[in-house]
């Protein structure tokens, strides 16, 4: 058993998170809503299960990759969610960005069946899940870090703790989606204030991205931006609305008025409402400062 | 004459850069509109002058560091102006954070008195100018870019060439800037919902620093905010307002809408009439973003 | 029992609608939380319930005025609540500013109980409930609306139809909520303007009020605002937050982007951040712009 | 030469005006860029003329109605300006939406020329400028404002005046036009909001129009949002833009942070971005709003 995950979800994240785990030598009853995603894994080395449940059986560990707060409490406490049969003392890894009130909720939850939650929510692009360059955030019980390090050290370069509290990693991971965000704001207003003022808008994001804005944030978004290049789509548009939500909500209740998470909310909101909610967020963003524009 | 410079502007930027280019080997004939900033330089390598006009007189260059546009352009062809005395030929390296349009008139004045005008403003504060690690960006002639290269490489870790349009490297260093007011927005608003959310906004800023983030400003600024720490003041938030100023004309008259531009400029203004002028301008944004949150 | 009411919550609103409810000649179940508000009602008139059950039984009409979406669920569904004795077929007259999804849930347990729900909220201030100026915003199924008339007509100048949709009369709540903000506002930072370059705000406002602002809206609020007179507190900045919040959420829900809506929000959560909560929305709103001014 | 008036800009506003002033008895020297616009007056009552200069000889008052700072500025001070001919004591009765500081500039020429300048701006679409409901708005020296009264009177349906500033008249009529965009983006929002919930915009509009915020510009604007009916053109959207500039300089200069201005500045400069510039300023505000929404 102990070489055995319980893995949930195989989306754009999900599927190179997968294929990590298994080449660091676990077997995975692997659960997805449309089960076909399963067929880019290994075969051998996988169990595909047509429900939550039946993936979270007989396992010590759990990982739960899934969009959004609702699809994850369903998949954790629906009829056929994984409470139903995750045994004892295991342990279910919360990688989703979720919302602090959630992770409280699960981890009630998981203390009532008598096994056990943990935040560890991820920064990174597919990309970055491919090559274990995420960076994962963890908090909650002291013990638990412990136990899912081994695991966790297989999908990125670093785990960062940031204390006790059980929703604090879901905190950092919504703080930094919208600094995500905001930088993508930023530098498409910049750029795009550069080419309407004669200028290349690839040489001032290099200019920049090479010296006093050099970071990968940055360099990567920077170059999507500048290039206005926004295929093929890693994160989509309605996904990062859903985080601006999230951070949003955050802001609400914690008074903490932001309004640059506003603006960049509302950036996404009408990408959403134009029908773009299926494209990379750096279109959503990057093509809606062109759109008002009006290039 | 050749290893003669004329200097005008002893501000928290000038002063380092001229200490550099003594340091380098010229003699300065300087001027500031408060003479005893001379006092802090080798008086033995520089003359200090009443007027601009005494301190352009038989030099190959003058180089000014002032803080708007309508300062520089008194100090170019105000009744005491450097136009009044700079030789034929000789070359105004133009450094200060002004508007393209400033630019363009500047240029025509000295072509008009036979000497030559280049753009050159910097990226950095104070200490990077002390450390000779401005980022220099130019634009402009040619043959002037190549001439200004020796002296500006005893200023600065960098001369970036933006092409032949006079205003060009000042469209960037505006560019600039408004991007170093949009971060630091975002990290106030950051790492005041983190700390609202029971996390240390210190530890925050440092995971961000260090991974998806890690740039000079992100870290710089990212410090200043995260630890509160404004003093001492190194670019003022009245000058910040300035320059907010300057991007929010740009826009306007490029037809490039920039909504994170007038939440910046906003930002700035609301602190400039709180009487917060004289502060750092990490502090006009940052204590801007604590005020509004009750912190 | 034709001429016996339900009446839940007595802030000031509730208040001033239950005294003319009793003027009408309706004997009055009163609840409310704290219940020596009741003592301001003729006791001859009114029995003063312990929950909202007993304020429930043995009638044909209970209306509510509660301040949330949450308050009031509790009221109709909690343990106490008017399901468990409002008679088969009685009317529940909801006048509370709710969102239409709490509408609809409320619709979906009468329904079940087998009595009945109709959406009716209210614009105007406790002064305006007070004189019987309020105007009623109604939508619902046909009848219900004929049946509450000749109760609705005792509280108000107007009762407005808004069709068939059980939340539709909120959504019109919601959205004349959104705009009394914007116009605040609006209004803070005309007078602002216009002080800060040498005029009398009154002479403003009253002239854009006696002229092409002439509205109740715009005078009412323009007074507070241009004289800078927030006592009494009429609506308090917390439930203008609140009133924000629902707004935010339509916009989110419908893909129908509001900047100007979150800009109100913002200004309503700072104040709520800065400890404002319990003065004036009108304070919320016009104190915070003078706040940002330095005045 | 009592009744003879020089008139200076023929467009959508100052034609109707001409022709109350040609009704009330005067003959009117009129002079615009394009000649035929004087085609629709009356040709036995006025004088048609190559340049301002030629309208402004042997009169005892001029009339401007421009468009813009600059415009006016060169209309008075020009090579064929007004001031080459103004014959010493008559008067500059100044009409347009202009910067306070350019009614400064103006006064002073005058001064210098020893005649007199009046800053009348006007509030009004073009149909009420032909009905004579204009509200006019001045300020300034008392005599001149007696001396202006008998013929502002043809214009309007009332002169209400804000003291002895030169320029306060003009700070007031920028106040009302930020309140105006403010106004229609607050109206394209609410109706927006309301349609997306599945109500009918024109009712919505309606209600609110007829009780709370019945006033001339709600229910001006407010048909024209509702209606999304946005012609003919009244006020064009680059000339609306062009006022959100006036007001978000006036904004910077009295350090009164506006951000609902900006707000609407970029609603319009969007507009004008996406080569809307020439429509009416309600599509200029309530298209962009609905572009926005995906509707």
């Amino acid at each position: 058993m102990e070489n055995k995950i319980g893995f949930i979800g195989l989306g754009n994240m999900g599927l190179p998170m997968a294929k990590n785990l298994i080449e660091a030598g676990y077997h995975l009853q692997v659960y997805n809503r449309t089960a076909d995603k399963a067929s880019a894994l290994d075969q051998s080395k996988i169990t595909v299960c047509k429900t939550p449940a039946e993936a979270a059986a007989n396992v010590d560990f759990v990982v739960t990759m899934l969009p959004e707060d609702d699809i994850l409490i369903e998949a954790v406490a629906g009829a056929d969610g994984i409470l139903k049969t995750l045994p004892k003392n295991a342990l279910h890894i919360s990688m989703s960005t979720i919302s602090p009130d959630a992770a409280e909720a699960l981890k009630k939850l998981h203390d009532e069946a008598g096994n056990h939650y943990l935040a560890s929510p991820v920064f990174g692009r597919p990309e970055a899940a491919a090559a274990k360059k995420l960076w994962i955030c963890v908090s909650g019980d002291a013990a638990l870090k412990e136990r899912a390090k081994p695991v966790l050290e297989n999908l990125g370069q670093g785990v960062v703790d940031f204390g006790e509290g059980v929703g604090s990693a879901n905190v950092v991971k919504i703080t930094g989606n919208f600094m995500i965000m905001a930088s993508m704001e930023m530098m498409a207003e910049a750029f795009t204030l550069a080419e309407k003022n004669g200028l290349d808008r690839t040489n001032v994001a290099d200019f920049f991205g090479s010296t006093i804005f050099n970071s990968p944030i940055f360099n990567n978004y920077g170059k999507l931006i500048a290039n206005k290049q926004y295929e093929p789509v890693g994160f989509k548009t309605k996904l990062g609305f859903k985080d601006a939500r999230l951070a949003f909500a955050l802001s609400q209740k914690s008074n903490a008025p932001m309004p640059l998470a506003t603006l960049v909310h509302n950036r996404l909101l009408t990408a959403v409402a134009k029908g773009k909610g299926d494209t990379d967020w750096a279109e959503g963003v990057g093509g809606g400062v062109d759109d008002d524009a009006g290039i």
